[in-house]
């Protein structure tokens, strides 16, 4: 949890609430409640915020707050083309001391989501569950490929779905080919990896099964911040609500994924998540099954 | 239909048939024939390759031999990502003269596909014909942008599907995004626009609907050259095998296309092209279904 800066080609905002956990809450929250959060802000994290979570059904137990320290704040500016970004700012604050405590009341969680940290923390929180979770989804970054690899290695093996973009999923395997490097990955423990592309989609990678979800060709993206957070707390919350852990399942959970993610991109920061129903995201979801439904005959 | 000189990061190759028309014919052949070639080639072109496509029902009586020139070429070699490619020589050779004429017996065809030419020498097919087709598709690329673009919008309000890929789509509406730009592209005239994004597949738009159809994920792309083509034929072909020019027939249509588009980069030029059969296609678009099938409960 934490505060960004962001500037994109349609405007920019100085200060607005951000970080993966706000992110995966606000996505998760519309199909499963109880979300148990884990995080650490500071002093200046708005009171109106933390309540908009938890009218939402997020618990704040794991929340610490630092009474003499700022949240972190992140800074960045998007690019004509919004797949690239520049960071301008990254400003540790709390975040520098970030010893996470898994509450007693969490005990006994069924699906765990972590966000993207160091892997040394995503390990803590992992090892301080007495019981496992039935599933371990982990985010990560390149950054940690390229100053932690072996520790970052060692939690993959602990989890059960590895979500990456297409560039990190290159250098954590060193196969240019996404099928090869999908390959090598699911070699390193997790029996499901997802390869996030962006505006192009993302896989699902299985075994042998390949599975494909597109990102909603949209008029306008407007903000991409937080797109790959909602996206894996959509993920994590229709499988917590479904509590169907298989391919299949997943199938649909990478659709609604990419649906929460299709509108996280059409306001600043979560602005976007905090408004809408579930008349809004079923709507969303039909424009996906318009959007690859075809009628097969064989030749 | 020309000779092309082709590196890839997997080899190369120093002279093998190409060209438009050559992969059309094949991807198309699959599903319908006559398929009616119009085309120009030099005293080089050999024998064996002509016959090898009329022994797939490729009718030739509209491809012109010029005894004394050469064949059109074109060498190229692409970057390791294999998205990006450098032109190392263009001959025009017999191309520089091209004034295609349609036989006689072409006369009535119902499927017209204009391969990627000047805007001049597609429009000239299209004003011979004395029964309009009942689906003109034209492919085009940026190099008539920048030399042509008055020509090439005059052709463009002539037909019913047109086909380019994203870069190209930015450059002719001048809109960076790609709803955007296929509004302003589904204004110039044409009914149905296909805008492919090479591995990451292609979307089709018409009216206010779009359909996405992904790329298969390769775990080797062997050699790319061709594949829009084959797309193009494949699409067309089904089109032509099943009469039926609706939106929901073209969603087929394009998964289709990038079945065989599948096939193409999996060897050197036309070579895959040259060896499937039936229940290669068949079984390639069953994985299509897979690919991108799921059950969706809404939330």
């Amino acid at each position: 949890m934490a505060f960004d800066a962001i500037e994109t080609p349609f405007g920019k905002v100085d200060k607005i609430i951000g970080g993966s956990a706000t992110y995966v809450a606000y996505a998760a929250s519309n199909f499963v409640t109880p979300v148990q959060q884990i995080s650490i802000v500071g002093y200046d994290f708005p009171k109106e915020e933390m309540d908009s979570l938890k009218k939402r059904g997020i618990e704040m137990d794991g929340v610490e707050v630092v009474p003499d320290k700022k949240s972190f704040f992140w800074s960045g500016k998007y690019h004509i083309d919004m797949n690239t970004r520049d960071t301008l700012v990254t400003d540790l604050n709390v975040l520098a001391d970030f010893n996470p405590v898994v509450p007693d009341s969490y005990q006994g969680a069924d699906f765990l989501m972590l966000g993207n940290l160091s892997p040394n923390i995503q390990l803590s929180v992992i090892d301080q569950l007495k019981k496992r979770p039935k599933l371990i989804v982990m985010d990560t970054m390149n950054f940690w490929m390229d100053i932690a690899m072996d520790d970052l290695k060692a939690v993959i093996k602990k989890v059960d779905v590895l979500l990456v973009n297409d560039g990190e999923a290159r250098q954590l395997s060193g196969e240019v080919s996404l099928v090869k490097a999908a390959k090598a990955i699911l070699d390193m423990g997790p029996k499901f990896l997802i390869i996030k592309k962006g505006e192009h989609g993302a896989l699902l990678f299985h075994e042998n099964h390949v599975f494909f979800a597109p990102a909603l060709p949209l008029e306008e993206v407007f903000d991409p911040t937080g797109a790959g957070d909602t996206f894996a707390g959509g993920f994590i919350g229709y499988l917590a609500k479904t509590k169907d852990i298989s391919f299949d399942n997943m199938k649909t959970a990478i659709i609604v994924g990419s649906a929460m993610a299709s509108f996280c991109v059409e306001k600043f920061g979560p602005n976007r998540l905090k408004e809408i129903s579930k008349s809004d995201i079923d709507a969303r979801l039909e424009e996906f099954v318009e959007l690859v439904n075809f009628d097969i005959d064989l030749v």
